[in-house]
């Protein structure tokens, strides 16, 4: 018998690509039956979409959001003890990255639980590779603030990183704020700065755009309420 | 006819592990012809085993590695100019991130031309999945430095930087200097921070660990020497 197990499962990160999953990850498939996800509604569809099971009723959810403590974990990670393998299932691209998934495999870790991470797509790391900037050396900073001032702050702060440490700078925003992080991104950062926007990855509309500060001011359009991420770094 | 792009094309991150690669970046490759490697002889063996070329003669190499400069990618991707399009490929994982594939598309975005990142394995990315450290803020540093002194300030300073922002921090090394590193590392970090130990990530050996210093002070093993990523996360 294989030793119990936590896979980690990515998830797509654009509708319908499922040609961006690795046989590695549905291979895995078949023989789990415990879940943890962030909304178990979408990952069952998502189970579904991959027909890999003949029936998903048979199949054990469990929720693991932001609001899922440490403690609660005891009593969600029970069909470990049990002896069965678990799975984690993140809404978008791979568990434990921008995601909660970390805490399960943190308990997984504190339990002697092996942890399996099953590879897959994620936006950040495509992001990244689609850029063209400094991939030696990188940070993800999640969400940055949106006010006026704090977000001018935060901005300047980090191109100073940049500069100072040929970093790249990687953050997200929900869809519906793009247009305002876009615009605090070229009224903060320097002239000489190139700036990424990668759109919609490994989707149908995907698009990749690389350019100075200076060429992104000359041509503001309106802007789609895609999942985006954004990533500069600064001339040194 | 398709417009021309180029295509960033995942590799392996461990050996026979051709099940880790997406049908997606298998899909694209049959209609490539011309290609850009750091090595061009384990580029072709790798193309050679993914059994999508008739015969592998037909295809054009050029070298991309660390050597390589920005003006020598006006000679290197002239297939472009003449209506092909080209795919990058990495020694190991995906092109632009740690590896000089950077460069290519920091050309491609230059000249107008599409960059199309195709998923697969990274070693970076699966070593922070499995780790259960911060998924929502972290940092790649690439090398430290190993001689004594000046690898104790620079660890000191990212475990400082890691309290501050709850960023995890990640690093490589060359894997005759893992036992080294890892010395460096329960040496000059404090007992509670989180060290993860991810190795040889989606081949037969993989071995992932995460534990506070404290605990891997205690079990100080012989050091084997296969790829391995670090992690680290100080306690806040």
């Amino acid at each position: 018998m294989t030793p119990v197990a936590l896979y980690l499962i990515p998830n797509v990160v654009a509708e319908d690509a499922l040609h961006t999953l690795s046989p590695q990850a549905l291979a895995v498939l078949p023989d789990l039956r415990f879940f943890l996800a962030e909304d178990v509604r979408t990952a069952r569809r998502f189970l579904s979409s991959l027909k890999v099971y003949s029936a998903i009723e048979g199949l054990n959810f469990q929720r693991l959001d932001k609001d899922t403590t440490y403690s609660d974990l005891n009593e969600i990670m029970q069909p470990l003890h049990e002896g069965h393998s678990m799975g984690v299932i993140s809404e978008s691209g791979c568990p434990g990255v921008a995601d909660p998934g970390a805490l399960a495999v943190r308990w997984a870790h504190a339990h002697q639980v092996r942890v399996v991470p099953l590879v897959g797509p994620s936006s950040l790391l495509l992001a990244l590779m689609a850029s063209g900037l400094n991939g030696q050396k990188f940070a993800f900073h999640g969400y940055l603030p949106i006010e006026g001032q704090e977000a001018a702050r935060k901005i300047r702060e980090l191109e100073r990183e940049s500069a100072a440490k040929g970093q790249t700078q990687i953050m997200i925003e929900t869809p519906y704020r793009n247009a305002n992080l876009f615009q605090n991104l070229i009224k903060n950062l320097s002239a000489h700065t190139r700036l990424c926007i990668a759109m919609d990855l490994s989707g149908k509309s995907e698009w990749v755009r690389t350019q100075t500060v200076e060429e992104w001011r000359k041509h503001v359009t309106p802007w789609p309420k895609t999942p985006a991420v954004f990533l500069f770094l600064a001339d040194s």
